[in-house]
């Protein structure tokens, strides 16, 4: 069954990172707490820092250790705490056949972690060709807190839609294979970037799409995305949730 | 001299507060590395928590040690070269008469940390009259990151306007001297709340104010709050930028 194969990939994503890191790091606990690395972090997440290339060289162990050794699962959780409260005690379904909810794909439903661990966590550039080629093996394990968040969505009785930058032309198959062997089924539409949005900026494309929705009748109550151009733009919902992700910058 | 005195009393914060911290904590180690209080912070300043009416009581030694243990100014340090690499690679100041900049007054500017060290760092719920009688004294310290990046905007040429719920009717006296005897100097204007604003969220007024601003010409390219009130909304500008402050929330 997908949902407790997810929970049994992402426990090999842990181990395996966690490997890795104590190969690279003396100690776990200096690395994590680097101060600087820290607030290099906090920056990206707060998106003061914009348009970075790659990790700083001198943040590679921090941010491996951050990845998997438990701190970026607790930064998970916790937001999906947030999200959780908002759905129980802020909002009405009062339709639910037009209540939509917005999730992203990539490090949002689908962890790209072991692929980004032979990228130096973000250290190395971004490398179009290696990720199309991780892309179309379906292989990412689904993020166990977003696919929580997912069902519950769905056994509410959002509309979920997927948004996703990923090309439509070449990777349809391999993604909506991946997304339902991981326990991602009920979704109501996944939108991929076809040629008619090729050389849009993310935020533009994603724009597209949801002003579509909204022009369909749908409201958007809640939208959440690993980064920032998923959340910015137009129509990008009543609450916008930014989960954790110091790999890296998509524009 | 103003800005010789802003370092002073923000050695005397430091001071006063790692003191504090040092009786709150058996050691300020673990306690600033608390995990779930770190994801709590950093789901504050990504604007995933909202309406908090206090920090958790759990988390209370942790924002000490955060406010006074150097990770705070590290943090903002963070901000400031982000700010700065924006001003001196990005923009092109075509038209410096219309070139303006937002900064807000309270935990932006002026340090309120002496005061809320009182309230438990936020773990006491806001206290309005405790906070007036406070800005009437006008003892606030320059924060000093801001304070430098101040300087360096109005000698680029910024307009920089300040922007403040603080009440106008009651607080514009001690305010403006409070800023002025901080080295806050050369600044276009400061906007204060004054009763045709009062019952309206920070959001409203402030996008009001800046509206205002951008009817008058005005090109608003940055601006920066310890609040994502100070950043929502109308004419928010080119980039906004949030600076930390994991203590209370403006909504």
């Amino acid at each position: 069954m997908g949902i407790a194969r997810a929970w049994w990939v992402w426990l090999l994503v842990v181990a395996v990172g966690a490997l890795g890191s104590s190969r690279l790091c003396s100690s776990s606990s200096p690395t994590i707490n680097n101060s600087s690395c820290l607030s290099w972090r906090l920056a990206v997440e707060a998106n003061n820092a914009r348009a970075w290339r790659t990790v700083p060289p001198d943040c590679h162990d921090y941010v491996g250790s951050y990845m998997t050794g438990g701190q970026y699962q607790r930064d998970l959780d916790m937001v999906v705490q947030q999200i959780t409260a908002y759905i129980t005690t802020d909002l009405q379904l009062s339709n639910n056949n037009y209540s939509a909810w917005i999730l992203d794909v990539d490090d949002t439903c689908l962890s790209n972690v072991l692929y980004y661990r032979r990228k130096r966590f973000g250290c190395d550039p971004y490398d179009p060709t290696g990720f199309r080629s991780w892309a179309a093996k379906g292989a990412s394990p689904a993020v166990p807190a977003i696919h929580t968040l997912f069902r519950k969505l769905v056994t509410t009785g959002f509309k979920v839609f997927l948004i996703t930058g990923r090309d439509g032309d070449s990777l349809a198959h391999s993604t909506t294979q991946n997304l339902h062997t991981q326990g991602y089924t009920g979704y109501q539409r996944l939108f991929m970037r076809n040629s008619s949005y090729k050389g849009q900026s993310a935020v533009a494309f994603k724009s597209e799409i949801r002003k579509q929705l909204v022009d369909q009748g749908y409201k958007i109550l809640g939208n959440v995305g690993d980064q920032w151009s998923d959340l910015a733009g137009d129509c990008a919902g009543e609450r916008t949730f930014k989960i954790p992700n110091p790999m890296y910058f998509v524009p």
